[in-house]
């Protein structure tokens, strides 16, 4: 017998959802694991490892528990490892620090100015008024509304709003004539 | 001595334009090759290789002149192939059979119609109007206006229209009322 070798490591995903990374959360993760008692026989065993999920984790974020793995005799209990993985948020993506939301308008809304109501990933309301003429590129940039920055949660990276704009299908001969008029103004 | 062995073949790209490929053209490359004449004396000799470019062709195809490298003594000369690729165009690019050419329009014109001039790769005058409201997604499909089938060249794809529409970059408050208006109407 050669000197304990150690287990591979095991690597399991931990799904976050945008809110539990934007605030912050703790993670309880239970396992079951075999250890070896005195007299050298396997016993089952429950125990909870617990995970510190701070503000603006990024994905693929890794978190060790060491030899937290089975026991066998002559052998070092592999690492457990937790990888940070986020769940797809109904509004919001993430891109770095920053949050980019879509929003569909109509080309009344897009040319006239609109306002986008929002929700933030701590539950508050946000209402932002465009006046600018939105086209197909425009981004509104709306700073600090973004994810914390792991390094310095009091700052935030910037929402970032991007459009749809939903053309008329058809418009009638007078609406055509009406657009050139006003557009031509 | 074994027996000859063969110089692995050397390959040449053949930059055609879409216009040769269109209309199928003829190339012809002078290349320079070693020979030996029947004393075992190397000598230069220029040579014409003519590459009949077929309509339709796709860039990768490849023409294949046997054993013209050069010689040497107890070697089967290499093969020599030209690879079809095609230069960059100005107005159009090609996707499988189609060609496809992006317009910049007004938004007047794309909401109250416009019109598209282009010259074709034979080099025809075409005008192709639009009735339909252009959005930013809309495509204007032109049957038989691509590229011709390589197996069937009186066969050919669409030319599909793209649109890039300019958006005002601002509009006073009496515009965007009249838009408003206009499009509620």
């Amino acid at each position: 017998q050669g000197p304990p070798r150690k287990a591979p490591p095991i690597e399991n995903k931990l799904l976050c959802s945008l809110e539990d990374i934007y605030k912050g959360t703790t993670k309880k993760m239970k396992i079951t694991r075999e250890i070896l008692d005195h007299s050298g026989k396997t016993m089952s065993l429950n125990e909870i490892l617990t995970i510190d999920v701070k503000p603006g984790w990024k994905k693929g974020t890794k978190i060790t528990f060491p030899e937290k793995g089975n026991e066998h005799p002559n052998t070092i209990p592999a690492d457990i490892i937790f990888v940070i993985d986020e769940k797809p948020h109904n509004v919001f993506t993430r891109e770095g620090n920053d949050l980019i939301v879509t929003q569909k308008i109509s080309l009344a809304e897009a040319l006239a100015g609109c306002t986008v109501n929002l929700t933030t990933l701590d539950g508050r309301h946000l209402t932002v008024v465009i006046n600018n003429v939105v086209h197909p590129e425009y981004e509104e940039v709306v700073p600090r509304e973004g994810m914390p920055l792991p390094k310095d949660p009091t700052k935030k990276g910037n929402l970032r709003i991007k459009f749809n704009i939903k053309f008329p299908t058809r418009l009638t001969s007078d609406q055509k004539a009406g657009m050139k008029k006003v557009l031509a103004g």
